[in-house]
């Protein structure tokens, strides 16, 4: 898949279109990074031991480190990288405003839902990106090491109190729900990331076809996530 | 100086007690650095700007960063990195309690001056130290490329608003007074790691009238940054 798409995709020097989504969408994920900081620095201070926060303070800082290397690339295609996050602001706070955590194991479930989230995101972006934009984005991944860490929180969690798996399962219900609505809105925003997506004219996008499959896997690797955390999806 | 105490300067291996002050000393840094990432990120929120925003989120990074070579040294000693920090908890939760900044310029001015003096700090006592231990403490030290970021804020603020030099100047005066307080509580509970400074049997240290010294000149380059900032020390 990747292989194939590299052969005809553009580059951003090329086509101003393409540049234009590439922008919002180096843009999008460098916001992301900064309130994913912001969050995991917050939930830091609901950890229960002095080890649990010294691993979210980690994590958070994880995230800020990939920030500069985005922005780097924004400023090389001649954009102020605050002027182009801009428009993602709104968005991505309002989702963070929706889905505050009440408690330590809430914040677990959001940071794994999340970061899972986005990662299957650029996962299926990664194949309509020129190589070095692709290249950057796939490095914005999460390397992947806290999952297990979250799991094994959040299982021990459910396993001294039953209820406690009953409200995280509606949690992430809420975190999936809120995350499509504000992606959803970004999508009518910004019509060059939509059109890189959705396949517009000499972009090999997705048709909108192959965009409903894309949601399909994208909720389908929600789920079993969810169950990987022992909630029910 | 720093040769001249090297000759004569014990190893971690060889002596007890200078080990438990290595220990104390590494462990004290360490919990300093993870509360510093938590005021920085704290700060964060304060931020007039985005970029500003950033710019703290980054400061608080660089301090977790540091955080895991000294716990691996600790761990090198066959000693819990969490046990280690545990006696300077207190003091060092205490000083961020009662020093709680109430404003954006509150935040930078804590930041500048308590990583002034944190500085200053190892700078003193990586003379006493082993070679291996003074590396890793000076390498705890600031890389000092945000100073020119707080200097230029606070300035620039007090050109704005030349009441806020009054507050500042005040606000100066309290930080140091509470982390002379907490200093004080350390070293009454630390026999060790005061011995190392005073100049215990066998440890090149300072005697009393040196740490005397020690203390007026610490006290002279707060003032020293005070002015720097623009503010009567």
């Amino acid at each position: 898949m990747v292989e194939s798409a590299d052969a005809t995709a553009p580059t951003a020097d090329a086509d101003p279109d393409y540049r234009a989504a590439v922008v919002d969408l180096l843009a999008v994920i460098a916001y992301g990074e900064i309130t994913a900081f912001e969050r995991l620095a917050e939930d830091a201070k609901l950890a229960p031991s002095l080890a649990d926060k010294l691993d979210l303070a980690q994590m958070a800082s994880i995230e800020i480190a990939k920030v500069e290397r985005l922005h780097e690339r924004l400023r090389a295609f001649g954009v102020d990288p605050f002027e182009a996050m801009a428009p993602f602001r709104a968005p991505i706070d309002e989702f963070h405003g929706h889905t505050a955590p009440a408690d330590w194991y809430e914040g677990l479930v959001k940071a794994y839902v999340g970061d899972g989230l986005a990662n299957d995101f650029y996962r299926e972006i990664a194949a309509y990106l020129d190589a070095d934009t692709r290249e950057l984005v796939v490095a914005s991944m999460e390397a992947g090491t806290h999952s297990a860490f979250v799991v094994e929180r959040v299982r021990a969690g459910i396993a001294e109190d039953h209820r406690l798996g009953g409200r995280l399962a509606l949690w992430g219900r809420r975190l999936m729900g809120e995350a499509l609505t504000q992606a959803q809105r970004v999508a009518a925003d910004r019509d060059e990331l939509s059109a890189l997506l959705a396949g517009g004219v000499d972009r090999p996008g997705l048709d909108l076809a192959a965009l409903g499959r894309m949601f399909t896997r994208l909720t389908e690797r929600h789920m079993e996530r969810m169950t990987e955390l022992g909630l029910e999806a």
